[in-house]
């Protein structure tokens, strides 16, 4: 055992559909994260379908191996949801149906207008003995309880209702379960993470090489996806158990290796950090896209209080479109083509003057499969940005390999990160 | 056992970053698609990270209680790279560097016009007597060994690596295997799937009750996600293995006993179905977002081929952009507020008269955390269309509970399933 002073933990995903039905368990993520605050690792993750049987077996694999396990889905009102079962059936424990869980269920359900059916009186069937964790969102109540020197909690696999649920039931009680137990010393591991854009996995890994240094019980990571390279260091919080450098140092150090392709810390996203400089500037922004097909709007939106900086977005996937509502004209898409750098600049200055907004941006580009030429390959993508007289810019991009939707998502960042940059710029000026 | 007829699978995805790292296994969704084709069942997935006593403890839970096991990742050149050492370890084989495979990896390289690095030289020690597999796209060989009456076969963990592996050496000796295992009958399994949309998956639920006749090894998968309600039926492919009644002859009860509910079927989308509705109708659509801030454009533009029927997409976030762009009058906005039936109607009037499409739809409502009033509380959504003279429609929605993304997530999917509904009307009329 090479990390003997840490709490190991396991999760278990529940669903059949998680198996085979083209669906992931995210959920796994977001308790990893959280355990890791309490000073508990998660050392598996498990995926099992509706089956009794094979809920126990794994169930009983679990607590050979973890101290804590966390269960998500299958508490929901239908056959398939065994969760409950499987978990009685594992520890010994009837199921009784409890007041405090079917009381919270009614209440949920009044507030919507609606009352239980015979189905969702089952939410309320709980093992003996176990706490119950009452759902905050929706209807199904989870429960927590000890075996075999296992903390365990049961939790719905809503992602919206699970969440709430981590936080507000299961992490208190795990830490006074955890304080409990004399035997460990519980060491918080924290995890800290950088996002950069617009470069290879491998130059980011080149530009980090030799940061650890030896000794160092800090791990890197280096983590592709079509959006971004993240970046991340964990360890533990104790700064004397960090080793030779602090985690703090190594990551004033990666952020210093990385400055350039850097555009945000932990839970940034660059539709939150580009709302942010907006707001900080009061700046106001619209968007022209044609290739993107809305997904930037869509990323803009996401991030509340988007509506004090965004005041429109025009989807122009028809050349008519272009022409009509950005004031592109149509002989200079006649001469260029759509995807063009020229229609590019275009449509983000039609989008400014017409909005009357601070700034314009705007992408054209070939998204694929079809819509392709000799000249213009699929992944050829152009953004446009207008802030005005005199503040004009345009970036080619060919993004190679990927689907419709990896060239889309790629195309929404290209064209996020380079009104960053202007921003910063700007800001700075 | 209650499936006594059919193979049981596993897949170990190893590698910490999957633990922790934000990044989630796919890979074990393509494998169990392809091993159901053989007649093969995944039970279980597990995920486990760079460590190699957990590594091996996987390993043997693995095959005590699944007969194909296959793992994903750790194969590369790095020291944290240790699925070769740990299946030699579990197993009791020796690795050794294996000329085949070393030829393979150099052969690799010279066409990159490349030459191996000493770390590269790892890949090459494969446990004594595994089969080598071949790796056609990158550097790292896979092996398949047969252990304990188990199957078990390590790849790559890059998708584009070791799908190929899969389908060109895994399934052929994989099924080499099975013929030559006497003792069990292999039964391909066949999954359907139906989706349904706008009602509560206790609803789905009760309508399906008693679906299944007792004794059908036909099980029945109903999964809630903030779009849909999707239901599967999943069992073997042979009819005279599928018991009382066949698949197919459920999958037509499933479908009618649905029948108002339902929105599509198999890899149907919700964005797919509108699009092919108005294909064959020949209908052009132009859509006028508020709340939804550029998703359905994202959606409809997921579908290749979307450039045919969609127009247009505004996205009117301010209320300055709804009566500039859609010409909703701004005394409308002022009497009835910008969330509203009336305001509704007219964005997707406004819509359809400027651009000249044969559809308007618009959505306007309040995504939250903000903008709720004391009538009009995060949730309350308006979807308007309008196809013409005395073509118009308006629907209110109230979607309780669920955060920003789950409220626009929600909203779309209602949009577009008025737009279904009114299409299918349409093209009956």
């Amino acid at each position: 055992m090479n990390k003997p002073r840490i709490w190991t933990a396991e999760t278990i995903a529940i669903g059949s559909e998680l198996l085979l039905g083209g669906r992931l368990d995210t959920n796994s993520l977001f308790i990893a994260d959280h355990l890791a605050a309490c000073g508990v690792e998660l050392r598996y993750k498990t995926t099992v379908g509706d089956d009794v049987s094979d809920i126990v077996a794994v169930l009983k694999t679990a607590v050979r191996r973890s101290r804590v396990v966390v269960l998500t889905g299958g508490l929901g009102p239908t056959i398939d949801d065994l969760t409950r079962e499987a978990v009685a059936r594992a520890t010994g424990r009837r199921l009784a149906r409890r007041k405090a869980a079917l009381d919270g269920m009614i209440a949920r359900l009044a507030e919507w207008g609606r009352t239980a059916t015979t189905s969702q009186f089952r939410q309320a069937m709980i093992p003996a003995g176990a706490d119950i964790l009452p759902n905050p969102v929706g209807t199904a109540p989870g429960f927590a309880l000890t075996w075999k020197g296992t903390f365990l909690a049961a939790l719905p696999g809503v992602p919206r209702e699970m969440e709430p649920m981590v936080k507000e039931c299961v992490l208190p009680r795990l830490q006074e379960w955890l304080n409990a137990q004399k035997t460990v010393a519980v060491t918080p591991i924290v995890r800290r993470v950088l996002h950069t854009s617009g470069v290879p996995e491998s130059l980011v890994d080149q530009k980090l090489t030799g940061l650890i240094p030896a000794g160092s019980p800090i791990q890197l990571g280096i983590y592709a996806s079509p959006m971004e390279i993240m970046v991340s260091l964990t360890g533990p919080a104790a700064v004397k158990a960090q080793g030779p450098v602090t985690i703090d140092a190594l990551f004033d150090e990666t952020r210093d290796r990385l400055r350039d392709i850097l555009y945000g810390e932990e839970g940034d996203t660059m539709e939150s950090v580009v709302g942010r400089l907006l707001g900080e500037q009061k700046l106001t922004l619209a968007v022209a896209e044609s290739c993107t097909g809305g997904l930037i709007g869509h990323r803009l939106t996401q991030v509340p209080g988007s509506s004090g900086y965004l005041d429109r977005v025009a989807v122009t996937y028809s050349n008519r479109a272009k022409v009509e509502l950005l004031g592109v004209p149509a002989a200079l898409i006649d001469r260029h083509g759509a995807v063009s750098a020229e229609v590019a600049a275009a449509m983000a200055h039609g989008m400014r003057e017409r909005s009357g907004t601070s700034v314009g941006l705007s992408v054209t580009g070939i998204a694929g499969p079809g819509g392709a030429t000799e000249t213009k390959p699929v992944g050829l993508v152009y953004v446009g940005l207008d802030g005005g007289p005199n503040d004009t810019l345009t970036k080619e991009f060919r993004f190679h390999g990927g689907d419709r939707n990896v060239i889309k998502q790629r195309s929404s960042q290209a064209a996020l990160d380079l009104l960053r940059r202007w921003l910063i710029k700007k800001g700075q000026g």
